[in-house]
């Protein structure tokens, strides 16, 4: 019996961090069969920027693509990662939404449902995990892991303490940005590991070259389950490769029991598949550091530079690295994580560009200091918010408790368009977007983004990188 | 006081490993002065592929290169690769010729001569040990690493212990074609470090993504200095990532008290410099755990692949690929690097392509079973000796023991061309593309290669992969 197991992130992770998310469904299911018979603990395949790429951009129906990969992985637990109260979307949705969302997605085939929250706020976490458990799948806690002066490991302990009190079954360690070391991870690991009795589910992005160490010392301090990538979409921004940590535990306590050959056939399969889509790669897919000293996540150091190359200001690049640090102390330490990686870049970039800091100020900052992305890991900024916001009211409740159930008014704005509860979520997440993806689907008109032929000369534009779930 | 030291690979088999060996000495030059303030045990910087590349490709003098980052790093151990008897050719060379280049290496700049036969035959090294011995410079006996019946912890130790008693300083542990896994490296690191007083220098390729781990496991059994790459050349068939290295130590008691912005300011610069050198950049760069299941390592496979296309046989690839076991027990398990890797992979390709094996032998095969590569790890198929080289004479002594001194010769084929004792060593090297060398380098003609411009579409042949260091 294997002591340690792995789930696959080929399938959303892998494609998301290395090729912008743009996997399309056709390109998934060919290999399913042989990616049902490994024997992963599961396979990470929906959610995160999945949902939004492929009514964006392939024009897939996201729940069609989750239906077929159900019916070609029988054997396997299907994974998604979900933000909590924001679920596949930017904002906040009302307890109703959230319930909606996450029955629906059961019922289509999500076994395992990690879900975070970009503050640690678990009060946006709550009803989530309530509907996974009522649904009877697997509620999978994940902490956002980052590194401030607020941030410890008792800090860290606590919070899969109350993980496990809120009914959680695992528990994720979720690295995003590539911050742990082999040394922090093997604490924090023995820390959390010394007071839950729920497996631990390690993450760790390979950005910074340490995450096979870290994985290494997380299996060593009681781990069980790993997350890796096949090595077709492995390494770099994305994650240690899954053949390589199956080599490396083989033989040893902690044997993961799966095939090595059986993975090559699949690594064969996908670096003929990511050839494809070779329009999205970024120029440079190795090890970069540099998060380690400038704590700025390499996602957001390329969508930044794609913000200021736009308004003709790259050359500010150094000004807002510096002050990015300074803006995620006045809103007290937020992980750097979707959406507050955008929150406090955007604002960054902004206090470069005006000249002053918060002379302008965005709505999300402003939102974000009246408490309604929950509340900050550590103390705002008083004389900031008092810029940027005046005596506007700071809520100390749970942002959501504000809304009230909207499933109704959803489906009477999108009613005759939306065939299914299913399009009505779609139409919850991306209203604009939707809309019109759903007029199209209806009228057959749909049409995926043009793939460039190989050889081709790249003129698309600059494209957000999605790297930070 | 750092407990690890750090040799950094990037001036040598980063580029060897990555783009073919072709960097350039003006693209080392600009850095040099960086580099040398890290404060690295030593910078590979010369040898191996290099010298062939300088000669036959860049027009460079290699000599010249090393006199010029002698000056640029006055600050840090110069290392160079050395194939033992071989030293930077493809042949034996007689005594004198070997104690004459280790001499004017030595001389030139060279502080640190990593020794190594593919045969891990100790006869093929004693000179060229004795002769650096002889230059008052580090004598770093080689170990290169495979896996067979016959190659078990036992006979590296045996190996080392040997190395020890020939005088060299420090032991490497060469596992040039990213064989060791984590637990194998912690049992022979363990093993060695129990019974040699040298300092024990890993050097494990990134190809199947175990490096990093390796390392890891080395430091904490007993090794005292790592090869990394910087990132800019790292990871894939190159080496774990130097700041990655020097993250995950820093602050335990394996500190390498190296500076991460500084060496963040090197990866900026040689990022910048790779892209120049785009068209030798393979199709694929990740992690490949092959290596692992079929024993054939990467840089043999593309060289095998490219050797087939030639012939339009590309479709026998699996046969050969299962061909190359064979004819390395047939052999007795040499280890897999220059020259064996292209004497085993040759016969294979042979064995296949013509229907029956050994119907036709290569002559390096003969000149093997005949014992002129030294002595075989295990027992060579007599039956395949019978049919290779009938009743010739199979020698048991050293093989350079048949050379007579051949310095003069050498002079009297080269004098008026070569104008130092330098250029008479390149002679020995590559006697026709010395000649021609020289020859150009007196006319002013020399060329390098041209280098595609960006955006170009890629028209030149394949190029055969020298990574097997
Ligand atoms: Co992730
Ligand atoms: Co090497």
């Amino acid at each position: 019996m294997a002591k340690v197991f792995i789930s696959d992130l080929v399938l959303r992770d892998g494609h998301q961090s290395l090729i912008a998310t743009r996997m399309r469904t056709e390109d998934m299911l060919p290999i399913c069969a042989r990616l049902d018979s490994v024997g992963f603990w599961s396979l990470e395949a929906w959610g995160g920027a999945t949902f939004d790429a492929c009514v964006r951009f392939l024009r897939e129906d996201p729940w069609d693509r989750l239906k077929k990969l159900r019916k070609a992985l029988p054997n396997t637990r299907i994974q998604m990662l979900l933000r909590g109260q924001n679920l596949l979307g930017y904002r906040n949705y009302s307890d109703d939404v959230v319930r909606a969302f996450v029955k629906k997605s059961a019922d289509n085939g999500v076994d395992v449902f990690r879900i975070f929250d970009a503050m640690n706020d678990l009060r946006n976490l709550r009803v989530s995990i309530e509907a996974v458990k009522a649904s009877g799948k697997i509620a999978e806690g994940a902490i956002s892991y980052t590194t401030s002066p607020v941030h410890n490991i008792p800090y860290f302990v606590n919070l899969a303490k109350e993980f496990e009190a809120m009914g959680c079954d695992t528990l994720a360690i979720k690295d995003m940005a590539g911050l742990l070391t082999p040394t922090t991870t093997a604490e924090l690991v023995k820390a959390i590991a010394a007071v839950v009795k729920m497996p631990i589910h390690m993450h760790s992005h390979a950005t910074s070259g340490l995450s096979a160490m870290c994985l290494l010392r997380a299996v060593e301090n009681g781990a069980t389950i790993l997350d890796t990538c096949n090595s077709s979409f492995g390494e770099g921004a994305s994650h240690t490769s899954t053949e390589s940590m199956v080599a490396a535990l083989a033989g040893t306590e902690y044997d993961t029991g799966l095939s090595l050959p059986l993975l090559q056939e699949i690594t064969a399969y996908f670096r003929e598949t990511r050839k494809k889509y070779w329009q999205f790669e970024s120029e440079f897919t190795g090890v970069d550091t540099r998060v380690l000293v400038n704590q700025v996540p390499g996602g957001m150091i390329s969508n930044l530079s794609n913000q200021l190359k736009e308004q003709g200001a790259l050359n500010r690049m150094d000004e807002v690295l510096a002050e990015i640090p300074r803006v995620r102390e006045d809103l007290g330490f937020p992980p750097l994580v979707t959406p507050t990686s955008q929150i406090v870049g955007t604002q960054a970039v902004l206090n470069v560009l005006t000249g002053e800091r918060y002379k302008s100020v965005t709505t999300e900052v402003k939102n974000y200091l009246q408490g309604r992305y929950g509340k900050a890991p550590g103390e705002v900024n008083a004389q900031v918010r008092s810029i940027a916001i005046g005596d506007a009211e700071v809520i100390s409740c749970r942002p959501a408790d504000f809304l009230e159930d909207e499933m109704d008014k959803l489906l009477g704005e999108i009613e005759g368009i939306a065939k299914s509860e299913e399009d009505l979520l779609t139409y919850a997440m991306f209203p604009e977007l939707a809309r019109t993806f759903l007029q199209e689907r209806a009228a057959g008109t749909l049409k995926p983004e043009q793939l460039l032929p190989a050889g081709s000369n790249l003129s698309c534009g600059p494209f957000y990188a999605p790297n930070e779930f």
